[in-house]
């Protein structure tokens, strides 16, 4: 079995690339089903475990004084058992044995005995928010500014939530097989370079 | 013309990934090819230039009471005055116009307006160990520990001369267009990835 990992600053495009790389390479791709599962599996909304997943731990727990002990604890039991849930989904999709494209979710990590190919995907902050900018929907009116805070809030949350299940830095290049920097790239015209070097991968450590 | 600069850590295999990359690609390949140069350019011996280019700033000038500020003030300038003959070398390369790999030498900032494609090759601390082991000269019996001290050192100086030169920390992938682990590769068969990757950047990147 293939495992493909893609971790991913927000705005680099990573997403992007994880779908078109499966497309090429004929994997299963999981992204949002991880999400749709955990929700399923809870009985929440997606798209509130989708924030709560994403959410960093300082944002989920602000220290006011209205916060007791005991609200925090019962805020972070919650995410721990979010964290549970999305480990015992993301173990599953490994034990279907098919070869697969998993976008974000430290899937590096949790199947690390896999041996997946792990991809890091980052970009210029330039070229992160000139990546939003063309993604946003229309009517959404964000001025530069507030799209460079949302980068750096979304990807700070990512790299805490990293570190909190690896107990390492997030986005250091040894972490990863390689390290794939978009700026100067169409993601279109990059997959077929990420897919070659995978597929090289692959042929030396299939397990 | 195409150019690739390839910095590495010391023990990554940076520099056989170069050779094994022009090879494949039939680029010219410069890397003591600039040292022997610069040497002969200042008429000092090839091994002080390499040494004295690869030291970084702190170990260059140890501020003991032994040193007045005029002996710092003019090793700092000889300092500068190899610094400055390296980039007419490198530049001189460039202007030659045939496509090539350069190692090290920061030359991914010096032609930064050449656009090379840049590559950054790093590995964890025990692959590097284990490749400073395996090419070790008969006769040289270092300790783990020793080794790991030197990689280190070396590391250490190299960043100090990029973050010099760059103005920004050495290493960091958002520098790169890619950045290669090579913990788990052999470097023979990792350089068709690279070069496939070069190759599909070019395509798209050619001046």
């Amino acid at each position: 079995m293939k495992i493909i990992t893609i971790s991913r600053e927000f705005g680099s495009g990573g997403r992007e690339l994880g779908k078109r790389l499966s497309d090429i390479l004929g994997f299963d791709y999981y992204d949002r089903e991880i999400i749709a599962a955990i929700a399923e599996a809870k009985g929440l909304d997606e798209s509130y475990v989708e924030k709560a997943l994403e959410s960093g731990v300082s944002q989920r727990v602000p220290l006011t004084f209205h916060n007791s002990f005991s609200t925090i604890g019962m805020m972070q039991s919650a995410h721990i058992s979010l964290l549970q849930e999305q480990t015992r989904v993301i173990e599953g999709i490994a034990k279907r044995g098919k070869d697969c494209v998993i976008v974000g979710r430290n899937a590096d990590i949790l199947l690390a005995e896999q041996k997946p190919f792990t991809i890091f995907v980052c970009a210029s902050m330039e070229a992160k928010i000139k990546r939003c900018q063309e993604r946003a929907r229309e009517g959404e009116q964000l001025t530069e500014k507030e799209i460079e805070q949302n980068i750096k809030r979304i990807n700070k949350n990512r790299a805490q939530n990293y570190e909190m299940i690896a107990g390492r830095k997030w986005g250091q290049a040894a972490s990863y097989n390689i390290t794939v920097n978009t700026s100067e790239w169409d993601i279109k015209e990059l997959t077929p370079a990420v897919a070659a070097f995978a597929r090289r991968w692959f042929e030396h450590n299939a397990l």
